[in-house]
């Protein structure tokens, strides 16, 4: 999947933004990057930046015209920091990616092509209009000055999330330890419940304690250790405050 | 909403690093920076790659430990690279966004912190104890090598969009032309079957050939100006193929 997507880069004006840009595709497992008339590449700068992603660099395709590095490409998205008088269907990035993963699923064989401009000016409208839709990162109207690898890593980072979709729980606990049963965080309420009472401060005119305080543990989901540990505090002050516990 | 998260950067190296992630943030529409122990700063590194975000590094607050930097957070989410034998409740960037917007729209007034720690390392084991949940942005398990003001665009983004979700249609569409009636785009397909049947292209033995038509030019949503310029062509061909239409 992830190598159906080509990383379009049109005359990029800093070596160090093709680095930077490679190491974004990277972290989000991409690594097609196509440069069209770099102004200066390859340079120490690209590799400098691109931080372990030289490979990517090194195996980068220079093309000479959009249309050559688009070249058997079913889908090309061209990225736009502002409206244009054309009138592109235009994607955030999230409907993007997940527009993108529906392409390739029904095309498993299409290539994909994401396209970004240059560092101040963008896509010229020609560019853009070889493009069949256009993707807007939805920045701050008062700040839209967002780095070209920044703009590389936002789109490949919705590219992974929406690929990787199936692999991603909503919040991935994780689970090293044991949950307390049902059974045993009732017998810590119950513990509890005497000992807030020997002590004097669960009383009858105070019935909303105990509830208030069983919700408070229950949001916590309690594991088998720190059942214990509670538990365990709970016998202490009981063996402080009432010697007759011990024994 | 903006205004009530923190950045936090905890001994930050590199004060470039400082600055693209000031620059993160504002186009992101984040403002509020926290520095615990930064290497070097301010410095000039910094403010060059802020790129016109130096307000937001005039207004760095500068602390000397976690702790301080949180205080009057309600609530702290550490960045993490790597499974931690500490079993904080893992957010991926987009559950944790969708979080800490629940959190801003049940307590308006509360304070929240994402805290990143340093470029090679991370954060400490202890300093991720100071926070109540994790989050981990999912790289490609061969490079994870994320740099600290990607990670930081990464997050400011779910954010921008876990915030502004109600402003962002699904696929905003650039709606400068009208659209065409239903009617008006019957009657260009009336016009259409007319001249493929004349050119002896819509033959009896195709009964599927206008359906396929129809569904193909129905995905496009014509525009009014749009379907006039399909049946000037309709009509061109006409008079060019069969001169009976000229008059």
């Amino acid at each position: 999947m992830f190598d159906q997507i080509r990383i379009i880069l049109v005359n990029t004006s800093h070596p160090g933004n093709i680095g930077a840009a490679a190491r974004a595709m990277k972290t989000m497992g991409l690594s097609r990057l196509f440069l069209v008339k770099p102004k200066t590449f390859p340079d120490p700068k690209a590799a400098e930046m691109s931080s372990h992603a030289e490979d990517i660099l090194e195996h980068a395709v220079v093309a000479t015209s959009l249309e050559e590095a688009l070249q058997g490409c079913a889908l090309a998205v061209g990225t736009s920091a502002r409206p244009r008088s054309i009138a592109l269907q235009t994607f955030n990035p999230r409907t993007c990616a997940e527009y993108i993963k529906q392409t390739i699923s029904q095309m498993p064989h299409t290539e994909i092509a994401l396209v970004f401009g240059r560092e101040q000016t963008g896509l010229t409208n020609e560019e853009l209009m070889l493009c069949q839709y256009q993707v807007h990162i939805p920045t701050n109207p008062d700040y839209n000055s967002l780095n070209l690898a920044s703009a590389v890593q936002v789109l490949a980072y919705e590219l992974r999330m929406a690929l990787l979709a199936h692999t991603l729980p909503n919040i991935p606990t994780v689970e090293t330890e044991e949950k307390a049963t049902i059974g045993e965080v009732e017998q810590f309420y119950e513990h509890l419940e005497t000992v807030l009472a020997d002590l004097g401060f669960l009383r009858k005119e105070n019935p909303t304690l105990m509830p208030k305080l069983r919700r408070l543990f229950h949001r916590i989901h309690l594991e088998k250790s720190e059942v214990n540990i509670l538990r365990g505090i709970l016998t202490s002050v009981q063996k402080t405050k009432f010697p007759e516990y011990q024994n």
